[in-house]
């Protein structure tokens, strides 16, 4: 037999009541408000109030993604999940969102280069790194090369989202990050992460409203 | 100064030692081979070891999941995001991946409605959903509008993902699902889900390799 369910069905009123829930739940004092936008919104893509305890920004991090955002520098993702995530009606400058895994020239390159396909994606970010926020939401590789890019040579990112995923790398690749005073930066330590995350730390940074 | 970093840069290496690193920390001991390749894979997708123990698993789900993807059915995805993080390769017969959100129908359907857009793109899914594997990763309304459908006589999918995340009506809606006998279903229960978790899971029904 049917049932019927009763829901709360007005997506205005679920944001307001999740983000409510989480500012309750969280502890958020540490945090500056541009930070703790941030935060509550990486808390809403994973469901647990506790990841904030794994959140480290750098001092200037939030603002500079901010400015960023504004100035309309482009954002340059790790993985299609990241760059198909953001809210493209949150940014405020129409900002351009780039993931270059898909280009056909990346299997190749990945092969010369002895890396995966997610590192080499990068080599071809080029200038469009200079002043841009970087989302790594996936890869361990990604991170790693990135900050072998910018040793390198290559343009600087205003902000690097280090929330790479899983067992292999990812803790240590956003420690690599950590320890780069030279880069202003928004991590989620150990192994947690990914693109939700990442996406949801964008979507902070775009808007000031909740 | 320039630093070198030092890690693994072979992809299928990773992929072993992350899914090594899994199987040896997780508890999968009550899961058949089948519903533990689709944990492993969600565990994977979320860094926590532990998410294992908020899955649940109807009897023949994993195995209802492997063959409509095998006969060919769609895959039905609530988010872009899920839509976009599916490998393609892994499919067994080229499936469809059907994400209905950015349909220009879906902002005015969900005003008559009186629901969110993520409840109203799934009114789009008509016979497709006939026999499909649902994807839920993100939306709890999308999940309840589902169960709605089904009640109103709409096709019955094969399997459904309930893998919806966050603060209000997540945990409601995938207990509502598991309180459903007429429904094969892979669960995270409570608040924890995502996009990652639900392409994780489809990834690992679609083909037996890790």
């Amino acid at each position: 037999m049917a049932q019927s369910y009763d829901y709360i069905k007005d997506g205005a009123a679920i944001y307001a009541q999740s983000f409510a829930t989480i500012r309750a739940e969280a502890d958020l004092a540490h945090l500056t408000p541009e930070e703790a936008r941030v935060a509550v919104r990486v808390i809403h893509a994973c469901g647990m109030v506790g990841v904030v305890d794994d959140m480290v920004f750098t001092p200037g991090a939030a603002r500079a993604g901010q400015a960023a955002l504004e100035a309309g520098r482009p954002i340059l993702c790790d993985s299609q999940m990241v760059a198909h995530g953001i809210t493209r009606a949150r940014l405020p400058a129409d900002n351009a969102i780039l993931c270059t895994l898909g280009d056909p020239r990346v299997p190749d390159l990945a092969r010369q280069m002895g890396n995966t396909r997610s590192a080499a994606a990068l080599d071809l970010w080029g200038e469009r790194m200079d002043g841009a926020v970087v989302a790594i939401g996936n890869a361990p590789t990604a991170l790693f090369h990135l900050l072998e890019l910018i040793d390198a040579g290559a343009p600087r990112p205003a902000l690097v989202l280090g929330m790479a995923v899983g067992f292999v790398g990812a803790a240590e690749s956003k420690e690599a990050l950590e320890e780069r005073p030279d880069l202003e930066s928004i991590i989620v330590r150990g192994r947690l992460g990914g693109s939700a995350m990442a996406v949801a730390a964008v979507n902070a940074l775009a808007c000031e409203r909740e």
